[in-house]
């Protein structure tokens, strides 16, 4: 193995396939240009899945140049040379003194390399709510903004075979953090203690194929499972306790998200209901999934069911996922419409935090088939009783 | 113990004495409210350390009220409940009516609190990078909007003794991962594996203290160790390889960083010349820390110290370090005049990127005392011989 090749994910040919999507797009909408800074949507579009976000770094896709043109802080291309699929020359590093200087930052060198290639007066795509527009159009006067926020996340709605099988790989993982779970919850344990054999278990992976990042760990235990977002805390693990679990396998930036919850004991009534009803929506959710179907569909089946059985949920029931977990486009929602395409993939999230000390999860990972859909995990979709 | 305090890191009293520091500060810049979205203020002025940022919430921080009123998801705001000092009623949790909505989101929940306490005409402070100051502009037409990016980071860069009591519990939680990571870090060790056991270690914790979240975990290993942020990937450690590793214990909230070398095999001569010079700056720098002494100072000291030894380091030699890591205020660079005060608390990071294949780290954490410094953490400064 080249060491020089060890954190490209994927060959140049997918990220020229996936340019040329977004090349499209920008067609579309007339743009000649444009400047994405979100970590999700680099990734996508370079490989680049390390590095820290609180320096300012750009990547120009210009309808000019074959491939974009990265720009980021010297010590973080260091970084990008090893796991983008660009070029040397298209990888420019940015020196020290734009770090923490009032009168100059990186985005001067985006908006220079935007000068170099000859769109001053361009029309530029800009994500309006993550750039520093007011310096764009104070240095390009002429130049003709434009907001595409999102452009390059309908672009990866639909995942390629390559990037379905990078899923698998992650959805490995989770069953493999799923399984140490119900290893490690136990009554006297540290949710500490627990939390930390599960992420181990999501960095050591599965079939030889570690993670390659931690995202979204979840640890709700008793008397907090009325929500869904506490990683975990200084308390311990009682007989009678609860646990909710949301977790997911990370490989190359993509995620594969799972949940599930843990009962310490004998499951309460009150549990095993919204369990069962909780599965059955789940059911008929995913017995709606299939090309052609909306999103309101998938939605409309999994409320439809557990109102039947006397609960209902709040929430959203789940979202199109992939590169660093939630995509902002597509979600499963009475109101969304979006029609569901073969490898389009969603977390069917079923999380359900009904009163203020209590909540129950379920959620899979699914993808849409050309006849229906493929849940990415093999994790059995049961009341985990410990 | 109450379960109910089980998340929380401080005393109701701590929150008065930060929000009194806030408020002095506001009406020094004649300001009748501030908004905070930002997660590391956050968790400053309430205790939030948990919870999603993806949907809209806000902090308001009125001179009319004793108590700010905190404006997030209601599911989040069920983990707030559970972890910060506000009384119920001003933990205002928004229907899921809000989320993915394009025509309103919880800002216009958080703007509708602004009016109700009766400041529609009033200043209002903003962080005018990270709010959506239009919909503010747009909804309050007769408020004065002020840019108050940063006043909550001045008034944090001085510690209190509760907040260093907690800072020396992360600092144990880091020298049981550097003591982990000497335990791990072999030739024939993936660097996932290894990666695994630290990182459980920073989550197990120390002392019976667990570590309450994971940031800024890198291990560079050879041929990577020219950048600072590269995780790990999914490479074996070979004789001979090298390990820059950065990691920091981190309880509530609060990070104390390290930075330590690992060498498989012995140390190339180059790998030694520059530890000697990177030691020999550390200690150049500690000794002019003290009140009075600025930033500049200790930074020259570093610099001129290498400098005399042949080497050179492009990027500031710290920062100030307490929640979440990175302050972004005082810097260890030869142009910040800033005057050390004490319980100021620094990251010291001599990262040396020097070529492509080549870096060095070594790095401390430590506060200004009455006298001089305080070093954080126990864990000797040497090359780890592996």
């Amino acid at each position: 193995m080249n060491v020089s090749e060890i954190g490209k994910a994927f060959p140049r040919s997918e990220y020229i396939r996936r340019l040329a999507a977004v090349k499209s797009e920008m067609e579309r909408r007339e743009v000649d240009a444009i400047i994405i800074n979100n970590p999700t949507d680099l990734a996508y579009l370079t490989g680049h899945t390390q590095g820290h976000t609180f320096s300012a770094q750009g990547l120009v896709v210009s309808l000019k140049e074959e491939e974009p043109t990265f720009i980021l802080r010297q010590m973080d291309a260091m970084a990008a040379i090893h796991k983008v699929f660009l070029r040397r020359e298209n990888i420019v590093g940015y020196s020290e003194a734009f770090i923490a200087n009032p009168n100059a930052d990186g985005y001067d060198v985006v908006i220079d390399c935007i000068e170099k290639i000859g769109l001053s007066s361009g029309r530029l795509g800009l994500g309006l709510s993550t750039l520093p527009v007011e310096k764009f159009r104070s240095r390009l006067p002429n130049a003709k903004m434009v907001d595409v926020a999102n452009l390059v996340s309908w672009v990866r709605i639909v995942k390629s075979e390559l990037e379905i099988s990078v899923m698998r790989e992650a959805a490995a993982i989770t069953d493999a953090a799923i399984a140490k779970a119900a290893e490690v919850i136990r009554a006297g344990v540290r949710e500490a203690d627990a939390a930390a054999e599960i992420i181990a278990t999501l960095i050591r992976g599965a079939n030889g194929k570690p993670g390659t990042d931690i995202q979204n760990f979840f640890l709700c235990a008793s008397p907090r499972t009325g929500t869904g977002h506490i990683s975990w805390t200084d308390d311990i693990l009682r007989d009678g306790s609860q646990v909710n679990l949301e977790l997911g396998g990370k490989r190359h930036g993509y995620c594969v998200a799972i949940m599930r919850t843990f009962s310490i004991g004998t499951p309460s009534d009150r549990l095993l209901r919204i369990h069962e009803a909780e599965v059955a929506g789940l059911e008929a959710a995913l017995s709606k999934v299939r090309p052609g179907a909306t999103c309101s569909d998938v939605a409309k089946a999994f409320y439809r069911t557990i109102e039947k059985r006397g609960f209902r949920k709040e929430s959203r029931c789940g979202y199109s996922i992939g590169i660093n977990w939630f995509e902002p486009t597509a979600m499963l929602k009475e109101d969304d419409l979006t029609e569901l395409r073969p490898n389009m993939t969603f977390h069917l999230m079923l999380g359900n935090w009904i009163e203020e000390d209590f909540g129950y999860v379920i959620g899979e990972t699914f993808r849409v088939t050309e006849t229906g859909f493929e849940v990415f995990t093999k994790t059995p979709r049961k009341l985990f009783e410990i």
